[in-house]
């Protein structure tokens, strides 16, 4: 793994300086204000990666550049929903990623409306898509979606029982993740947005995040997008069992290195996850920011930051959605940024508990208003304001 | 007055059957799945006016229109400030007035990032801004920004000694607002944004908030832009005297008609207000979707509920803000809906304190993204989706 280098915070007094001699009261763009200063730090970083020299009024760096936003979804399959944990058959996530590849689910309207590249990977559903499936975008005003297959399997194994993947997978599902998001920073990508779509993808993550932190299981699940309360205990049942085979405690989870979180990874991870961790670390490793969705995303950033700690300040956080491992989930993600105040939330908060990317496509716009702010707005001197 | 007409809920079954039957768990979209279901009656509403037919599937209207938003910043001065309530000089309006024209200000970025058509509103600020001293837009990336002039006057009298205005400059205030929504409407916009500026119109906002509700006047009064603890005890006390002035208590709140109500707004009123107020009565009255910045913006709302109550469910609120009062005024304004759940909330929640209607320019996209859903979202039985 190449490591990815620390937010170099040498430019944080000057970019300060300029976002507090805006023409407008000192704060008065709240959280749109500090995602100024990280989107700021961020591409300071990529622009002056070889060299270094600082931030200056007359150096055209001083911008921030999120150009052509790219939104990848990942999908998978899941042995464990043999055990019937999520409200739908594994065949629907097929079904859905049809139904991506058609222009008709919401994520599309939404990178439509926001104007983001979509691209969906197969990262092993359980039965892969035939060419002549491959659907024609449906409705003519949604743009074509890429598609991409990175399948390192027909669905997981049952985790409860016995290991999701090998560890070979895991690397292969790293290095396929690495290909794309560099192909696509080559193509000029300059912020990656991340989603998935995965039935029982929820228990895996969830399985993931107790094994990394201190919380018990039942901290760490929901209810999915909808089961019933038995559903509900069999599914922590099942991920108390896999915990207990791959020896999860908390003297564990101090003890973690690089070698034993791709172990967990291969123990309870999901295809989309690994795929998501090492997006994620790519992303990062080219100084792009990345903007995190829901809960399932959310614990692949987890992942990636125990892989890399110097991950976290170039994540975004779009949305805390419905399921309540999430809250618990951002706080944890964002300590470790180190300079974003410690009252910081994720960007929306509007109940939602979709998945596909959906939250981090809703929240684009805010980022780019952010940089619009930076970019284009005036200084007091240069506006004529006395204030 | 036009009355306006009470939002037709008969097509609300077949609208939220529609929404239930998208691509997607029940209610995934959170708070996006009400706006659409009020979106979509409202469009209902305007497309249907003169007939009598309700929606079905075969039926075209059974889309959301929110095409050609437009934003329109309303600006003016308050005697008030001749006390020195706020951190600025009343110099100050002009100075922002003329930065809106030059495309520096947040507003401006906001608008042109999110594709919203500006107007600025010079309802009565000290000094009018002469022809020569209209500036050009100083960047090119920015498109022109739309420039009427329809004073009231050089400013309100200080409202803690005096009415703020004459009845008369009310009911020009309405005139102008009317004539100018009317236009916008006439050119093709479907949804309607409002911001303002004025130094010292919280002042104005929190005596008319005091006044149409039971609140006390420091329940509705904040710190602006950031004024000290002195300056706000001598806002509290000046807003108080003026109370008393026009025998504002509690049994008057009772008892509030028409006529009263524009009583008050010509005793406590600002020229950006009172136009406000119109703007939104106009929009409703013509079945266009409103969307309300922060506290200033909503204070106009709650006086035009208070002239016609039915203006309620053609109110979006776009975000809650900084200032204290915003959240109980929202609370209020949003008990007068009758369609949406009761744990609603505005969209926003970014603690934005600035105005000019910044946080109704960021909820703008998502306000799109929800019609989007709803107008190019698959069903479960177009997608061949079998949850």
């Amino acid at each position: 793994m190449i490591p990815i280098s620390p937010l170099n915070t040498k430019s944080l007094a000057f970019i300060q300086a300029k976002i507090d001699n805006k023409t407008k009261p000192l704060g008065a763009l709240g959280a749109l204000e500090s995602l100024a200063l990280q989107l700021a730090l961020i591409t300071a970083q990529r622009v002056q990666k070889n060299s270094d020299f600082t931030l200056s009024e007359n150096n055209s760096s001083g911008q921030i550049n999120i150009s052509n936003p790219a939104m990848i979804v990942f999908a998978g399959d899941h042995g464990i929903n043999e055990n019937s944990v999520s409200i739908a058959p594994s065949a629907v996530t097929k079904q859905m990623v049809l139904n991506f590849l058609q222009g008709g689910a919401a994520i599309n309207c939404f990178c439509q409306s926001n104007d983001i590249a979509l691209t969906v990977v197969d990262c092993g559903i359980l039965q892969a898509i035939s060419q002549d499936e491959i659907p024609q975008v449906r409705n003519n005003a949604m743009k074509p979606v890429n598609f991409v297959e990175h399948r390192l399997g027909a669905g997981t194994n049952d985790f409860s029982a016995k290991p999701a993947m090998s560890i070979t997978q895991v690397k292969q599902g790293f290095y396929y993740a690495r290909q794309l998001i560099n192909a696509q920073i080559s193509q000029g990508v300059e912020i990656l947005l991340l989603g998935e779509m995965g039935i029982a993808n929820t228990s895996s993550a969830a399985a993931l995040m107790s094994a990394l932190t201190s919380l018990s299981v039942e901290d760490c699940v929901g209810r999915g997008t909808g089961i019933t309360d038995e559903q509900l205990e069999k599914k922590i049942n099942l991920i108390e069992s896999a915990l207990k085979r791959v020896s999860v405690s908390e003297q564990h989870v101090e003890n973690l290195t690089q070698e034993s979180v791709m172990l967990l990874l291969s123990e309870l991870g999901g295809f989309e996850i690994v795929q998501m961790v090492s997006a994620i670390l790519s992303a990062a490793t080219a100084n792009i920011p990345i903007v995190i969705d829901g809960f399932i995303v959310s614990v692949a950033a987890l992942v990636a930051l125990n892989l890399d700690n110097n991950v976290a300040n170039y994540l975004i956080f779009s949305h805390v959605s419905h399921e309540k491992a999430h809250q618990l989930l951002l706080e944890k993600l964002m300590l470790a940024q180190t300079f974003t105040d410690s009252n910081n939330q994720a960007l929306l908060n509007l109940g939602l508990r979709l998945g596909e990317g959906t939250g981090a496509a809703l929240a684009l716009p805010l980022i780019k208003a952010s940089a619009s702010f930076y970019n284009h707005m005036a200084s007091f001197e240069s506006a004529g304001v006395t204030v």
